[in-house]
């Protein structure tokens, strides 16, 4: 009878439950759109011919490699997932986290491998294309890469979207019916545990990333690093000569790196940004006063901040779409034309973000939409800046980059030096502007007196920035395929002319990833300080519905833990600057960053030198590779990058994982507060820092390879050439890395959350030994 | 007659003032003991014999080329301080500080510039005597230049303990009777603002450390690069050739930058460690309970806690001084045996300050002398930790320094990702260390309860490491001694065995030295805690003697200043983890570590480059340097790393100075506390990062030099030269300076602190513009 009537309690809710936003349903419209047209790309893609025999068995070569390398990575990931679903499964059998929690954990996971998956894909059967179509034209080869590139731009944003509206399909209206009270929260509104839950998809999609960026990045900086090492410097013999063993992993080191690593990548920060955007809406409409409610309920509302950000991402889908039809240059387009036929895109789509932004947020009725439209243009602007400053230190048509240039005339060692003192500089300004930019949208949306709702103003910045990713990642794809399809040409013996334009797609590309990269680094900043702001929210639910906490005693009054500010949290666990336990917290998080860049460093060293050591063997063992009568054991090399990429990347990724349960079971939750910060600070300056040394001295290698200070062949080159190896794993491996690090620490954060709460009540072991 | 009568109230005080423990006198004695000693062995260093003509002419040429350079440095920086000095003055003028300020805070500078002064003069003596000594026997050289060394140690332990100890009979006992109300309270317990006055005079030191360190830094690497880069690499002649235009400026640069920058900077953590934990302790005192009082006034009390420190700094003079006689080697002694020498003494006076601290507390009579003891033991141990790991990252009889060797190899790129690697892993442990040490000190002593109390355990901790300076000092400057003298040896044409001793005494230095720097590091982490705390001292100062302010609401409650505790003022101050300010405060500090270490190198990088083409000039345009018959113009080489030395210092310097206190204007108290928590330990991290990568280069190539992988001249060889310019910058310009940058800016935060509170009440202009 009891379950009887608790039935039609449950049904009666169901119907009862508010309707979405109209504009909620946008984003699973624009996720089938995305789709499509990613679909459509491809096909448009695979009807052009890849070219002559050799090309196509090149670009094949590259496509078994890659396809080898991503299918051994799934295996190991694949494990990894099944180890900590079991985990989470473990921790939801004793009621210390949600039973949905390791399910939506999976999905991130597997989402974010199938858009890597078809991303490589498009990227691999775009090369010998794009290598072909340059044979007829500039344009022709741009169209191509480009659109190949938006595979992956789309599949992405469309994938994201869809698994963020299928899963709140389904919490929202499904679970609730089919599934017993205490799966979903049966209370009025059940938002707040919603986003909770959803979160924990990101933590898939963070996990996968990290693994991506760090396999990825070791791969494709091993083969780098061993061919450049030994044909380059050691035979003589040009980048991409088919006689260098290493040439088709570096090939393929491209794609599993660049396209795979940096499509799991921005995966994980586009999801994550609208989900702690949407968690941080609810639980700042839970907490807010009349002021918000217009004489809603609170479930009214926080349904109206959730479709805030997902609205946002959706427009920015439609826009990133026609931006990609609006990139056309004439055949004869020189570099010039073709940068501002890229740039207009990226224009066209950020403005229009700001200007639909307005119209949509008032439409959707949200009380401030002024001051979120606010934070959308404050968001845009700081990408814009840290975009445009990326490409002051890196871009060789300014002065940090030429200046490094000058001194590798003196020496390879100055060269070094100005290079790491370039990218130390370079997150001066880019600090600054993150710091404007959640003081501005803080401010505008909150203040201290309403912190939650300030926070997701620095939310909906982080959105801002990434809403058009759909366009930006197409441009940043679009680089290693046009890199690859240089390589193809080289290697197949085409004209020279094939190479020069696809060099001039590549040397474009570099610009718009520019910008590209300044919108992903300017939003992992923000969104994890949103995520900072998750965490007690986590924290909250905890409490209520998986120990049952009712109040808490702060400071000698007893607060309802649902109407508990940020500031009681604080009070609570003792969170103070002069805490130990936090000083601790920050000292690790520090530390921990610059331990995860050794380790991530020391494993491109290690996989560099096993790779030098085999193309070595290859030239003195295999006889007339030289003179073109004998063909190199590529196989041999694409093996020893995989197999190295597998086994280094398994320990930097666990420290992210185990350091945050670690330092939370010691110290709390304080600790855990702290551990985040310092990650968050230090992790942001020293990817700037990592990231732009290696873009520098890379391009200060290309400005001399122009002819400048001798040109090619000079000592200066050679000075230079050392640089660019040193920067290859500052740029491609350990600097993109920790952004994914950052995040993926405060992910595991949230759903060990459960777990430290119940050890030691939240307040750490030494707490609880010591009081 | 209220003249009078005040008058007479102030010699009643005068009068009934405590008189001072026993055990405070043991300061000034061991003061005046310590600076007997330095010129009974500065007198005995020059008892022998200069050696032959051209020993003589080469030893004045360095010594004219350092006292040049510094006469030059101390004009700069004493402009800096005349208008510091003035700006102090018209902040007293408004009230925003205590007259007596900036007369403090010229003390601290112009005694750390006659320590500079002291050592360097006796180092530049000290070179051709130990290279004539070694042409006897290697002991003869150690003692020399041991000796020599210890007149630094012991000049710089004297003055500092004799400043503070003349600056609190002033304010004790003189101040109060002399000057009128306004200049020293007349309250019952003066002390609070007797040690916030004496922290300006750790200010003046700091400043001064801070120039002597860039300044010096950069001197010694200008010319080192230069040198190495034209004269080794480019002319294929040794080190310390006198056909090399630059090798006087390198022999200078050993001089101004690792003997006078070490001294000052040294000099400043001393003072500081003291001066800091002096404050708190009166401090803790000032809010304590019963349970410290014993029955005594807290006059009484606060007396107890500013003597202990002090006490144990001159415990440790002491042990120095026997320290340095238990070094002896037998004059046919190898390497091994002249490890155990100098670790003898090292080893002897940690356990002598470890086992005398105990009865000096007790009979002192602290209440929680045990606490205390527990703390110091806890600090000696942070220091050998992080002093053992330093030497095992850094000493070419361990792994890291091999591998980077091995990588040498294969390629100089290959062996500069390992040695950052290596430098960004070195970091873990020494962290993990003083978190621990943090922890341990903190609850032994009070616990979140007593914070104060806790924290003034952390400062007497950092006291701890660094009481035995006297002797780990001699052992520090003795490197650049021998390594001095060996280029007097090799200019000089003495006997192969001579440069040979001279090198065996320099390497057995390098061990101790990283001993002595692992406790320098180690104490600066845990004295800029200290100083954190103090900061939160200095602005309750501010409100009651400066700003006349009696109490504060905070949370709706009204409390006395004198009775708030740290946590009321993080509550009043929004000192929160999610306010912004602090955020911002915290991004700030992080890119001000990075900032800083970007300008010193890049200032080396500019300085080299100038250095670089002089020398090439002079190869070209003076005929007959290669085979000896036309002499190289050292002159020009020892100017030019002056004028950039003297260039290039400012900007980084004015950096440290200007940006709490902008920080301060615009974010407020809580900003300035984010700011210095983010230097501290994202410059904690950096700081042992370059350091030890730095070393580690070093050693790299030093090991291939005695014979491994191919030895001098072969490829690996030339390798490890480029990982050792790059690392030079690295481990003693950036690195080191960034130790001072951080103790830096919480001394300019400190003194200018009435400052920010009239400013903007505190809170900051942000807030109170928006509030």
């Amino acid at each position: 009878m009891t379950g009887l009537f608790s039935f039609a309690v449950m049904i009666d809710r169901f119907v009862s439950r508010s309707a979405l936003p109209l504009w909620w349903w946008l984003a699973p419209i624009a996720a089938i759109l995305a789709l499509g047209f990613a679909v459509h790309f491809y096909r448009q893609m695979m009807s052009h011919s890849e070219g002559t025999d050799q090309m196509r068995f090149i670009a094949q070569a590259v496509r078994d490699g890659a396809m080898a390398y991503l299918k051994r990575q799934y295996r190991v990931v694949g494990l990894v997932f099944v180890i900590l679903f079991v985990v989470f499964l473990v921790l939801s059998f004793f009621r210390l986290q949600n039973p949905i929690v390791p399910f939506a954990f999976l999905t991130g996971g597997v989402f974010s491998a199938i858009c890597g998956f078809i991303g490589m894909k498009a990227a691999t059967n775009a090369s010998a294309r794009t290598a072909n179509a340059s044979r007829t034209s500039l344009n022709g080869g741009l169209q191509i890469a480009l659109r190949s590139g938006a595979v992956m731009g789309f599949v992405v944003v469309g994938f994201a979207l869809l698994d963020i509206a299928l899963w709140f399909l389904l919490l929202y209206f499904v679970f609730p019916v089919l599934l017993p009270n205490n799966f979903i929260s049966l209370a009025e509104n059940p938002l707040p545990q919603i986003t909770a839950i959803m979160l924990s998809f990101g933590m898939g999609a963070s996990t996968q990333a990290l693994f991506a960026r760090v396999g990825g990045g070791i791969y494709t900086k091993a083969a780098d690093v061993g061919a450049d090492l030994v044909g380059k410097v050691e035979k003589n013999i040009p980048e991409d000569d088919p006689r260098n063993p290493a040439t088709i992993a570096d090939n393929v080191g491209d794609n599993v790196g660049d396209v795979a690593g940096m499509g799991a990548d921005l995966y994980e920060s586009y999801a994550g940004s609208i989900l702690a955007t949407s968690a941080l809406g609810v639980a700042a409409i839970g907490l807010s006063t009349d002021l918000f409610m217009n004489g809603k309920t609170e479930l009214e509302m926080g349904l109206l901040y959730i479709t805030a950000p997902i609205a946002l991402a959706a427009i920015g889908v439609v826009l990133s779409l026609i931006a990609i039809y609006l990139v056309r240059a004439k055949d004869d387009a020189d570099q010039e034309q073709l940068i501002k036929a890229l740039s207009r895109g990226l224009y066209f789509s950020s403005a229009g973000i700001a200007i639909l932004a307005l119209p949509m947020l008032f439409l959707l009725g949200l009380p401030n939409w002024l001051a979120v439209w606010i934070c959308i243009l404050t968001g845009l602007a700081v990408g814009l800046i840290v975009g445009k400053v990326t490409e002051y230190y890196t871009s060789h048509a300014f002065g940090p980059t030429r200046e490094i240039a000058a001194q590798a005339e003196t020496s390879s060692a100055t060269a070094l030096i100005e290079g790491m003192a370039v990218g130390m500089e370079s997150g001066g300004i880019p600090v600054a502007a993150v710091v404007v930019g959640i003081i501005i949208s803080f401010y505008t949306m909150g203040g201290i007196d309403n912190l939650l709702m300030g926070l997701f103003g620095v939310g909906m910045a982080a959105v801002a920035m990434l809403s058009t990713l759909g366009f930006t990642l197409a441009t940043d794809a679009y680089g290693p395929i046009a890199d690859n399809a240089g390589g193809n040409a080289e290697m197949s013996g085409l004209d020279k002319i094939v190479r020069e334009r696809t060099d001039q797609l590549d040397a474009v590309g570099n610009t718009t990833a520019a910008i590209g990269k300044g919108f992903a680094i300017g939003s992992a900043a923000l969104t994890s300080m949103a995520l900072l702001a998750a965490y007690m929210e986590e924290i909250r639910l905890v409490l209520t519905e998986l120990r049952g906490v009712e109040s808490l005693l702060v400071r000698g009054e007893l607060i309802p833990v649902a109407k508990m500010t940020i500031e009681n949290f604080m009070d609570f666990y003792h969170v103070s600057l002069f805490n130990p336990a936090v000083l601790a917290g920050i000292f690790t998080g520090v530390a921990t960053a610059f331990f995860f860049s050794a380790m991530t460093m020391r494993a491109v060293g290690r996989a560099a030198t096993g790779m030098v050591a085999e193309v070595r063997r290859q030239f003195r063992e295999i006889k007339g590779i030289m003179d073109g009568s004998g063909l190199p054991d590529y196989a041999r090399c694409v093996e020893i990058s995989t197999g190295a990429a597998q086994r280094e990347m398994i320990a930097p990724s666990l420290v992210a994982i185990i350091i945050p349960v670690v330092v939370g079971i010691v110290f709390g939750i304080a600790g855990v507060l702290g551990l985040l910060l310092g990650t968050l600070t230090t992790g942001f300056s020293l990817a700037i820092t990592m990231s732009n040394a290696g873009g520098a001295w890379d391009n200060a290698k290309k400005y001399i390879e122009v002819g400048k200070f001798g040109g090619k062949g000079s000592l200066a080159h050679k000075a230079a050439v050392v640089g660019d190896t040193v920067g290859d794993p500052f740029k491609d491996t350990s600097g993109p890395a920790l952004n994914i690090l950052i995040k993926l620490m405060t992910m595991v954060s949230v759903v060990f959350a459960g777990l430290i709460v119940a050890f030691s009540n939240g307040q750490g072991l030494l707490y609880m030994l010591l009081h």
